[in-house]
């Protein structure tokens, strides 16, 4: 194998060009066979492998230095940069991240995980370079849906004005996560079909220099490129057109599957595994399911995501059936929550989904674009809670950011009846701003439907069970841990503890807050995700100036990088029987 | 006057064009005396008076929707709108905001103060009416430095491909608030330099229908141009060239200077009034001085600012002492973030200047680009506290927004050396992503300077006097509210309380607050800013389960629009008497 003899950039260098594109195809080999056995991004890795392997054969990393956007596109550079045994031996799987990660090897500069930022962190790089005096190459690899980004918009037009060197590589291989949607890929569609020469050149207008290359998969090409562009002293994009999934027939042929799979997608003839029957509920299900009802009696209901559909189930079929009541955005979240509040102030119901780590992006859009004017939309966040992902994908925040944000409704059901209920009601109210923040975890079911007007009970917490001495508030995700902390109780001190339902994470109910003080010594908060501006501390401060105690439940503020959650709720306390240790300590009479 | 007979829009469409013409004229005088009296944006709504005459003409509004990006340019269209008596009657000045509200007239949309929103709010606008099967006209008006911003971007990269009515109309002054940085600027140049014809076109790019207007203080050019696009069947961008202070002398020659000016800038003869000596100190001045020592021996700081320097009072002349030193990247926030990220990672010192309410654009920028990969920069934030502003321009947000973003270090100083000695151990250190509240209440100064080495001090506060029964932690701002409530405590009720300085906005001195528990009754806390998500609340959490009381003070969670200070504090109960009536009922014996 040529992988064999490849250990660092400098090995990369000693190649021939059909050295190197066996080694892309050996390359890609190995990516198929870890993201199919542990998960990950499989297309966009298949696709830059020879691109990744031109980069390093022409520039000198670390010193010249490269920053991958998103850089879930980041395995084949892995490959080259000492970290290889991470994707050749099974037993080192999950020994690196699937980002940038400067504490792995000094060829990564970031840690990144979000799109849209490479432009902009290259740009600093590069002012940094000129004014210590330095001499290198700053090279910003951008593409497969980046570009919509507001962000790379605003980086892009910074870099053009630089005046000194940064290439910018863009990636285009005609997909964003989804497909691409957006004025600028028409520009991009234009540009390859014309061979880089079209009149309308999006990158020429913001007066980048600009070189185009036909076969992104093809090393002698790219390496002839990046040669000519190595050293330049002003701004130049180098358009590059790949193949997603190049190498593997599956990924080719089914774009938007392979962006990221999950393990066992193929057998051992790299054939996609006829996936078993998902005719079982869950939330995506059910979602879906109240959205193509809803849609029968209301014209006006649209469906609005920024270019990550898979996140919520909403594959190809489901989007035809959606028709014009489906749009999706691209990759631009700050837009798609103003998209949604105008079409929430021309008089139809946006219903706008968003993964909470990609909310963290609109924190201005939500409070003037949208809670400022009360437009009411409904906004749901996905995967929000605890979990054991990448640092740089982390849900854990979306309460602490959106939860002081004037103005706004933000729900936390707690089951599927409930769900349902607040999302109709969401759906059909015309005055506030609503976020609800759909479960992680199981798909529970009362079998009651929830015919609740939130309205009339905003902030208004549902008393679940009414006890004494010890009162646990379970918020959303964690109601059932609240629940189980209550038998704990029970079982353990035969104490009838309290229990109840929040629903609202973005207010508190002081009439049920005051009614506690009368027989409870201490009130227990359980919340999924970060403590510290969340949920949990409003109902200390409320409680600050009583006699009750307050133990508040939830995320320390920190970035966690794949942690277990066992390790992670040890960590914060979150099982019952330290939470009960805890409560112990705060009841007045000893039990 | 033209003006005496215009209360609507329909009365503008019984004009000639020369009554069009005096009538643009007649309301910039209104509007020069208007802001030379109590303040207010000037150049922007000189320059536009003709288009949005003209805008009223060609469309029928409210049928028709105006949205206007930032919409300090809204001046005009209020006087065509039914509310020019906050103008012409200084009894009625304040009636009024400077801004579109949609609670003042129907004529208003949606609430805008911060940049780069219209076209996305337009596009929703527009998606709304298609799914409704009505059929008006959508009209954006952006410029004036909105452009750059990335939402702008976002939106128009999906209003080019929206299919049906949208326009755009750009109203080009060429200057954002100071003079437009960026490669989309120089488009613009090379458009107004070719009267539309050139080849790279950034619209056209992106798939645009495009017009050019070379004069867009011109009533008749604007009304067939604007005729030509009415009721159009795809989007289309509407260039249109304004003169930023049109028809006043002072305006024209000084567009930087006039964006906005202070009362009595001008004299009767609107010639600008000789400004008084401001060689006295302030928070700007003693900020800029430390800057311009620090890059005689460091070459590497670098002085960032996203579009606004006159809040930092970086003038032209300080800009230019600065050299390459100063980077003003336009009105992009995020890239501000993300570009001194990067170059915090090439190894030089970034010192970025953001307004509080601006920051807010940044949540994830801060998350991903800057704190998770722990980039050493100085964030200074200015602004920030609880003030008279309009409901648009708050600065109350940025410590319940940043507090809670793990890695970042937010630093609250409370006077002159203080501020100093923070800020140069900010830039000198390089393992922290840091930020400073730079104070708004007066200059105070101790004469002692401030030589702390805070990496060695994370999260500990500081005891400034020790005492009993009541402890007192005024953050930043309301530090010497917090010495108040210590001196009437002393008068009022003979207690010698205990005084703290907390420095840090984004931790809790642990040690210092279990030290109050053995002789303390109650713990006070005072934060200039939102209390919901805030400082305070974490004491009272962390508190929550000891026998001492905990008081929070801060502003509640709300869009507050232009109240009086004092208004506000009272609300808050952030007066000593109100303060110090609370406390007591928090003494365990009756004083």
């Amino acid at each position: 194998m040529i992988l064999d003899k490849v250990n660092s950039p400098d090995d990369v260098k000693k190649l021939s060009a059909a050295e190197m594109s066996t080694l892309a195809d050996e390359i890609r080999g190995f990516v198929i066979k870890k993201v199919n056995t542990i998960s990950g991004h499989c297309g966009p890795n298949l696709g830059i492998a020879e691109a990744t392997i031109a980069l390093h054969y022409v520039f000198n990393s670390p010193k010249d230095k490269f920053v991958f956007d998103v850089s879930h596109q980041c395995y084949p550079h892995k490959f080259l940069t000492g970290r290889k045994e991470g994707f050749t031996n099974p037993e080192n799987y999950f020994l690196y991240t699937g980002y940038t990660a400067p504490e792995e090897s000094e060829h990564d500069m970031f840690k990144i995980g979000h799109t849209s930022t490479s432009v902009s962190l290259a740009t600093g790089l590069a002012k940094a370079r000129d004014m210590k005096g330095e001499k290198y190459n700053v090279i910003a690899i951008i593409g497969d849906g980046s570009l919509s980004g507001g962000e790379a918009f605003e980086g892009l037009d910074n870099a053009a004005v630089l005046g000194t060197n940064i290439i910018i590589v863009v990636n285009d291989n005609d997909m964003s996560i989804a497909p691409n949607e957006g004025g600028l890929y028409k520009n991009l569609k234009e540009l390859r079909d014309t061979n880089g020469q079209a009149e309308c050149n999006f990158f020429k207008s913001l007066g980048f220099d600009y070189l185009f290359i036909d076969d992104g998969n093809d090393i002698e090409k790219l390496i002839n490129g990046f040669n000519k562009v190595k050293d330049i002293n002003h701004p130049v994009i180098v358009h590059i057109v790949t193949e997603k999934g190049h190498g593997l027939k599956a990924a080719t042929e089914n774009k938007e599957m392979f962006h990221w799979i999950m393990p066992n997608t193929l057998d051992e003839n790299n054939e996609i595994v006829k996936s078993q029957d998902s005719s079982g509920e869950d939330w995506n299900s059910i979602t879906k399911d109240y959205i193509l009802n809803k849609i029968k009696d209301d014209n006006s209901v649209v469906v609005v995501n920024a270019g990550t559909p898979g996140v919520f189930g909403f594959d190809a079929n489901y989007r035809k059936l959606l028709g014009s009541h489906y749009v999706d955005v691209g990759i631009c979240e700050e837009h798609a929550v103003a998209f949604s509040s105008g079409i929430a102030k021309g008089g139809a119901k946006p219903i706008l989904n968003v993964m909470s780590s990609f909310i963290q992006r609109t924190y201005d859009q939500l409070s003037q674009d949208l809670c400022l004017n009360n437009s009411p939309i409904t906004l749901l966040i996905w995967w929000g809670g605890i979990s054991g992902a990448d640092a740089t994908h982390l849900c854990t925040f979306d309460m602490a950011m959106m939860g002081n944000i004037p103005n706004l409704i933000y729900l936390a059901p707690t089951n599927k009846e409930e769900y349902l209920g607040m999302l109709d009601w969401s759906v059909n109210q015309n005055k506030y701003s609503t976020a609800i923040r759909v479960p992680t975890c199981g798909l529970n079911s009362t079998g009651i439907k929830d015919i609740t007007d939130y309205s009339n009970e905003i902030n208004k917490f549902k008393m679940v069970k009414e006890g004494e001495k010890i009162a646990v508030i379970g918020l959303g995700n964690f109601f059932n841990l609240g629940k189980k902390v209550v038998e704990e109780i029970k079982n353990k001190l035969d104490i009838d503890a309290t229990l109840i339902n929040p629903r609202f994470i973005t207010g508190i109910d002081k009439d049920m807050l005051d009614g506690l003080k009368a027989n409870h010594d201490v009130v227990i908060t359980l919340e999924d995700g970060e403590l510290n501006g969340g949920f949990g501390e409003k109902i200390a401060s409320y409680l600050g100036d009583s006699d009750v105690k307050v133990l508040n439940y939830g995320a320390n503020k920190e970035f966690t990088d794949r942690n277990s959650l066992d390790e992670l709720y040890s960590r914060y306390r979150l099982t019952t029987s330290q939470i009960i240790a805890d409560a112990v300590k705060c009841l007045k009479v000893g039990v």
